[in-house]
């Protein structure tokens, strides 16, 4: 019978962020700074089963998770559930890959260290093309701040110590391919600047301020998502854009309060092996770190 | 009236180390392992009041506390409340000086990172003379690795995915400054060995039988906590000793298991500000992550 183990890993929204690109998938990464989830994928493997990939109950393939088992040298059984929209800027793909290494890990009684299966995992998404900084920032949890790009031992991580309640509308995906394959110079040059703002004066109404002024100065505004942040700012709240995604977070009740029917859930710690398989995470039930 | 703000920080057991003093307590540290627990300090700030500290309900006076506070420039009332036996190895020291900085930061309403907090709280603890490698253990949760000592950016880490159940039972205390301030060489070069151990082999078991080889190595087990770790090893367990203390930790059951009067609690995630002052962690009610 294959063993089977799981993993919890939250959703992360990115505020804003410079694209650091390199051959080597271990030395390419993003710089930037988001927001850790308690809305996330829990990923359930039976290793060494036959590959095949699930995703809230459909028959899936996220490139992401076979590179991983790929890496690991190992066929698995992985299934995945989130209440997150998909390809809409929570980073449902690198969780569902670092919630595979995890868990295919625990199943196999270990012989990894986590900086090794984030490492993997990170390679794994950036292999795919669809992300290159939501992997690290999900290991760590919080509001992780990504001050180097890339995996361990390259990249460096900090993070704002707030743990605010954080609400989230989704009016669709945006290609997040497209863009970090594209130019990226002036968006960088754009991120650049917010995280050096951010880290001058680190704080969470920073963090938000800078995020806006980032997604106006890299071009990356549509119409509804504008719509919503500056509702939200008219009704005294702080809203910004997750990256890449036509969604809108905030921080506390902010878009209740200016009448959007939003989710709501909290910041949460990193990524992690659950001990028991019959956890069901997500939103308020998100398990215990 | 002064701003009010609690955090949670894990108790930590140190299964092994090695000692890297320096004059500067930003490059001191130690290299080691550990596991972060749920049973942890619940540390309540109100900044700005005269500085006063209570443990359990009693007055304090707990040096690294005082540290954190002048490094931070500030005053404040801080009430840290904790289910774990005192100077016994479980790092209460450093979980009071790490949830006072977050807390305190908190309550100003930021402009600290969580990395600059964790090199004020470890600084703070290297200076009171009671620790060289928890609070960097305890701001990252799980089951740490001191990979280099000190804070960031000097200090790294790693850790072990797995989040075993964790019981502890304590005989008392042993005097962590006596033996990290006296000849380290000896008990160092075990830590090393250790270390180099779990590095080549990752994983629960290596961690358990490598602690209880640098505990001979080192020459630090007394009687009680060399017969406890036997009886668990008999009842089929995994047992250590916790450093620096007449401690003794098991993974599961495996204390109740071989007939003693054992407290049980998890792996925790890491330190974190709490978003509800009137929340009470400790064991199994530990604040969520």
């Amino acid at each position: 019978m294959p063993a089977t183990a799981s993993a919890f890993v939250p959703g992360h929204v990115t505020g804003f962020f410079s694209v650091h690109g390199d051959e080597d998938p271990l030395a390419a990464g993003s710089r930037g700074a988001g927001a850790a989830l308690s809305d996330g994928v829990t990923v359930r493997v039976e290793a060494g089963a036959p590959t095949a990939v699930e995703l809230n109950g459909e028959r899936s393939r996220i490139e992401a998770v076979g590179n991983v088992l790929d890496r690991l040298g190992t066929t698995a059984r992985v299934v995945c559930e989130t209440p997150l929209p998909i390809s809409a800027g929570f980073g449902v793909s690198g969780a569902c890959a670092l919630g595979t290494a995890l868990a295919v890990d625990a199943a196999e009684g270990g012989g990894w260290t986590e900086n090794q299966l984030v490492t993997i995992a990170h390679a794994a998404e950036v292999e795919a093309g669809t992300g290159l900084g939501d992997v690290v920032a999900q290991a760590r949890g919080g509001l992780p701040i990504r001050v180097e790009p890339g995996p361990p031992p390259r990249g460096r991580l900090d993070g704002l110590p707030a743990r605010p309640r954080v609400e989230y509308v989704s009016f669709g995906g945006l290609d997040t391919g497209s863009v970090i394959g594209g130019e990226t110079g002036s968006l960088s040059a754009a991120g650049e600047r917010a995280l050096s703002d951010l880290r001058e004066a680190p704080g969470v109404g920073t963090f938000m301020a800078a995020s806006r002024q980032f997604a106006r100065e890299a071009d990356l505004l549509t119409d509804r998502v504008a719509d919503a942040v500056d509702d939200v700012e008219a009704a005294g709240g702080e809203a910004a854009m997750a990256m890449l995604g036509e969604t809108v977070f905030a921080l506390d009740g902010g878009l209740s309060a200016a009448g959007y029917d939003a989710r709501a859930c909290r910041t949460s710690g990193g990524a992690r092996v659950l001990d028991d398989v019959s956890a069901v995470p997500g939103g308020a039930d998100a398990p215990r770190d």
